[in-house]
């Protein structure tokens, strides 16, 4: 995009570029779209452009921009009381907590609050690690868990590899992905069986006693949205008891309305020892994450302290905002919007695209959390960006989104399609058009 | 302390605890004082009794508790824009950027915003090993970085045993402390000179090419507000330069005008190559943290992508409440106070308490950042209580200031006075009174 028009914001954009580094980029080549109002599924930008927003940023804005209820809570409890320590009690963290722990299965009565999804992988294994008193881990490639040293080394995408520093006892394996089999599977049921032996042999070649933790997110986010065959998670779960491993489900990116369940893990019944949680628990309004821990675990800290903790851990603005945010989607029916949309009119509608476009390879998701597998040759299954990468084809499509006015979320050959959780059938049919016309550019 | 009385106050107790899983504790002891209100130095706890708050909770609340203009402007940022995606650009991150790099010394221009201060060490770390190549690490022993895996394996406290995992390369030092001396030194000068040869001797026995940093706190928080001796860290710049190693101060606590002025460096004059800054920016109203980057390693990442990053980096929101809590201390003059009372009535009535309470084996400090060295016998300093616990004694101190309504700041065998920078002289003198009551129970 050029630098915006507009004297002021273009001021904005020249001072983002200069005093601001950006995350993941070479600084250089940061070239920010300024965003000066947002509202719903759609952002504005400096020059007065708007955008149907089907990244919800970094797929975080599950209520959608600037939902005014959630927007009086953070002003009513920012009077009240911004901050306190975690060692003291609060009012707005206590209710987060309940409401939190009434969303998990049952069993898991406690959560420990973090600032994101990040540190809150980072407690878990640590959780994990104490609770067990072994050491290695086990996650799946295709998968991300957070940018510090201990999540970013469980991260099986290309994130992890200039990072890759005191791995030791970090196991890698490969999850079901039958469009891109590992196991040579032609169904989901023998991709499923398939999966689960390569790991179960992992952990025989690695050590049957020597793994803490299995982490994986319920249904891999950034690495693609492959949701998990039936049986998979159970099986996982079977391998977790078996071997004395806890199982950790990453709900960072899945959580929190985005599949159309309050949990991702809600589809397929699965229950975890721990979940970690970030984004949508707040809409990303203000930073929050957090562990919910099941019983068996807590009670390992019941009398051992245990040895961890942040500065703003349970902050109760933070918890204000999750409060507001939760009862809002409760009382609105978001969840359920989420997987009417899903099912109606994103997943109809995607699917259509996939039969008039051959560089649609495959369409996974469900919910308001879909993916394009975008392919070179249909029959070869080439992806159309090499794997940790871009191309020129992909930087089109998403050029011509743009300038018609649609953000998409983009990660090497993929696009994803996750609009908030409160977007209508009317905005997403917008947006189905407009990729449809960008599709049509290769 | 006995649950609230105030059967509101009491429900929140009890929810608390059985919800809310608490940082560094053994659950089942978790005792917390319910807040429900607080403003500038006091808060309020269920039951309505007001305490002097000389912790600032977890030395964070720098501008003292719900100021009315940041309160304001947080309320004003929520309704304009709560959120967008690191990748975009934005005014209140552009302007926090911009103020951020106008407190710093010469020669940095970029901020790297992080949630808080862990992962902002995390980051500088990461930055310095790609920087210079490098993997080893030197930090000190007696400091405190954060709870991530990176930072606590930094941290020379024993927070960091039970999360001793992947520790290769990570070196820690001795750094200056006269009061108990490493060295056997008798003069501020001879410690110094000392504690720089230790320094410089690690280095050459672990490997003169092998390090990419070395990080301490500017005044070391946490671990005991030892003020370096003049010299030490213009000493250990030059030994950075030497070596080729990144050198990086640690503000997270001392920042902000914690020690009367706005960065703690500011003290010393030196020039580090990353600062990284938490807490009091934001006086903690929203979480957020950070690196500023010297312009030499900024140029690291100019045509070479860095790879780190996390989903709320320059969070709107939270940059809305750094540009006003900053804008509101230079208006206010809220460094220079806490400067002046520093020097004219906190420390001289800490030194008056030294001289009638045996007790105190050391003050030290500056601005509104003081430690007190609580030892069971002056002559043979043996601390009051053990290194890494606690002691009857010093429950017993803590205890009666907070039954008077003083809370503070406790770490082993010492309390810290660290009220918000913006205290005034009449607080302060009711918190010595408390205090020096409270010695009289030992």
């Amino acid at each position: 995009m050029p630098a915006p028009e507009n004297p002021a914001a273009r001021k904005i954009y020249d001072l983002e570029r200069s005093r601001v580094f950006h995350s993941w980029s070479a600084q250089a080549a940061v070239d920010p779209l300024v965003i000066t109002d947002a509202r719903g599924s759609r952002v504005v930008d400096g020059d007065g452009r708007s955008y149907l927003d089907f990244s919800s940023q970094l797929v975080f804005t599950n209520i959608g921009h600037q939902h005014p209820r959630v927007v009086a809570a953070i002003a009513e409890q920012a009077q009240r009381l911004c901050t306190i320590a975690p060692s003291h009690a609060n009012e707005a963290r206590a209710r987060a907590a309940e409401l939190i722990t009434e969303l998990a299965p049952d069993g898991f009565e406690k959560v420990f609050f973090t600032n994101a999804g990040a540190d809150a992988v980072e407690h878990a294994i640590r959780m994990a690690r104490l609770h067990t008193g072994r050491y290695k881990t086990l996650s799946a490639f295709r998968g991300y868990h957070g940018g510090t040293a201990e999540a970013v080394n469980l991260t099986g995408d290309p994130r992890r590899w200039p990072n890759d520093y005191g791995t030791a006892g970090s196991v890698h394996f490969f999850a079901p992905f039958l469009y891109r089999s590992q196991f040579h599977a032609e169904t989901e049921a023998q991709e499923c069986e398939r999966a689960l032996a390569h790991l179960e042999s992992l952990i025989a070649f690695e050590g049957p006693d020597a793994f803490a933790a299995i982490i994986l997110e319920s249904i891999p986010g950034t690495a693609g949205i492959m949701v998990p065959p039936p049986g998979y998670l159970d099986g996982v779960r079977a391998l977790c008891d078996r071997y004395g491993i806890v199982m950790i489900l990453d709900e960072v990116m899945a959580g929190f309305g985005r599949t159309g369940r309050w949990l991702a893990l809600d589809n397929f019944g699965v229950q975890p020892d721990l979940i970690t949680f970030a984004k949508g628990v707040t809409s990303g309004y203000i930073p929050l994450g957090g562990v919910i821990i099941s019983d068996a675990i807590a009670e390992s800290f019941a009398t051992t302290p245990y040895p961890g903790g942040l500065t703003y851990s349970g902050h109760p603005l933070a918890c204000a905002t999750a409060v507001a945010t939760i009862e809002t989607m409760q009382d609105e029916g978001i969840v359920e919007n989420a997987a009417a949309i899903g099912a109606d009119v994103l997943g109809p509608g995607l699917a259509d695209l996939a039969r008039r476009h051959p560089v649609i390879g495959e369409v996974r998701g469900l919910g308001v959390f879909w993916a394009l597998e975008l392919v070179a040759d249909p029959t070869t299954r080439e992806p159309l960006a090499p794997y940790g990468a871009s191309s020129p084809e992909m930087a089109a499509i998403a050029a011509r989104a743009k300038a018609d006015g649609l953000l998409l979320f983009q990660n090497m050959n993929r696009f994803h399609l996750c609009p908030p959780c409160t977007v209508d059938a009317a905005d997403t049919k917008e947006a189905l058009q407009i990729l449809d016309d960008a599709l049509s550019v290769v």
